[in-house]
């Protein structure tokens, strides 16, 4: 088994923290994103949507998607619980995890890709207007977050989860994205 | 258990036809998403991220997010399964449907959402430039669709999923998202 890497990315350090909490280490190559060394001929026969970090099995097999990827390490190193146990905490957490996926982290993202000059290199022409649209979404979703942690440990409850490492490397992907908290704090936003 | 449900638009199919893949019926309120039934301070109470569609649970339990919805039915109703078996499988189809859920289904949402007045009605101000780039996503993702079905019967190998169910969602929403097959086919378009 073999990791193909990205460094810093936030879908890389997604994996590189989930491996950390479960204790696993996997041979890496890593490869620089902004020399597009995911885009070559021989990184876009194994995956073709170019996306990073990808997983090779022994058998060839690429497992591509930060999350198929953590889907797998889950069942293969099932210590460390991450995803749940049991039909309600097993959806209770993908719904967590994919509500800090779309509302959380994809706006910030968004929020580099349109406004920061590293997204341009990556993906192409930007819409300014779009990233600060996505900035102000990232905003209020983390008053959706807030309203949550008020009566949880957790983004998911009580227990550290797949959902909290994906809420983690969004905040830290802030500086990049160029957002700000606001200084008079969230409130209690609604959508 | 109760489903909260938002009739024909993407996310509320794709778990009906999840449903009636697995033969499981349930009890459903319907709400309708242009008179904003589901931003109802009833409904933020229960589902503050205000997307539909959303279980409710027995206990009381609100499990929102397509995907959430899913792998809890899966969990309860085992027959005809759509995620997996065993490690590598399970891994296979969660990387295919999140491949079909961000280069495919999302691209065309953005589309109706920028470009069909509805998508204002839904979620305020629409920038064109973006749903116009979006349409073109979409238009690249079904090449790399193509390709994968050169080799396989199905989206993630040799049998159906939810990735299929995704990805025909997805392409069932091209009218109000505006996308037309260019004429001259897909070709190997490669991102």
């Amino acid at each position: 088994m073999k990791l193909y890497d990205g460094g810093r990315a936030p879908n890389p350090r997604r994996v590189q923290i989930f491996m950390k909490e479960k204790g696993i280490e996997l041979p890496a190559q890593q490869l620089n994103l902004n020399e597009l060394e995911h885009k070559t001929e021989e990184m876009l026969a194994k995956n073709p949507f170019a996306t990073v970090p990808f997983l090779e099995l022994d058998d060839g097999t690429v497992i591509a998607e930060t999350v198929g990827i953590c889907r797998y390490l889950e069942s293969e190193f099932p210590q460390n619980n991450l995803f749940g146990e049991g039909s309600r905490e097993i959806a209770v957490i993908e719904m967590w995890n994919r509500r800090m996926e779309f509302y959380f982290m994809q706006p910030v993202g968004m929020s580099f890709r349109h406004l920061h000059p590293g997204g341009a290199v990556l993906e192409g022409e930007q819409i300014a207007d779009w990233g600060l649209k996505c900035q102000q979404s990232a905003i209020r979703a983390m008053g959706l977050i807030d309203q949550q942690l008020e009566n949880n440990q957790y983004i998911a409850g009580d227990r550290f989860t797949i959902a909290d490492i994906t809420a983690i490397v969004a905040v830290q992907f802030f500086k990049p994205a160029r957002i700000e908290v606001p200084e008079q704090g969230l409130g209690n936003f609604k959508r």
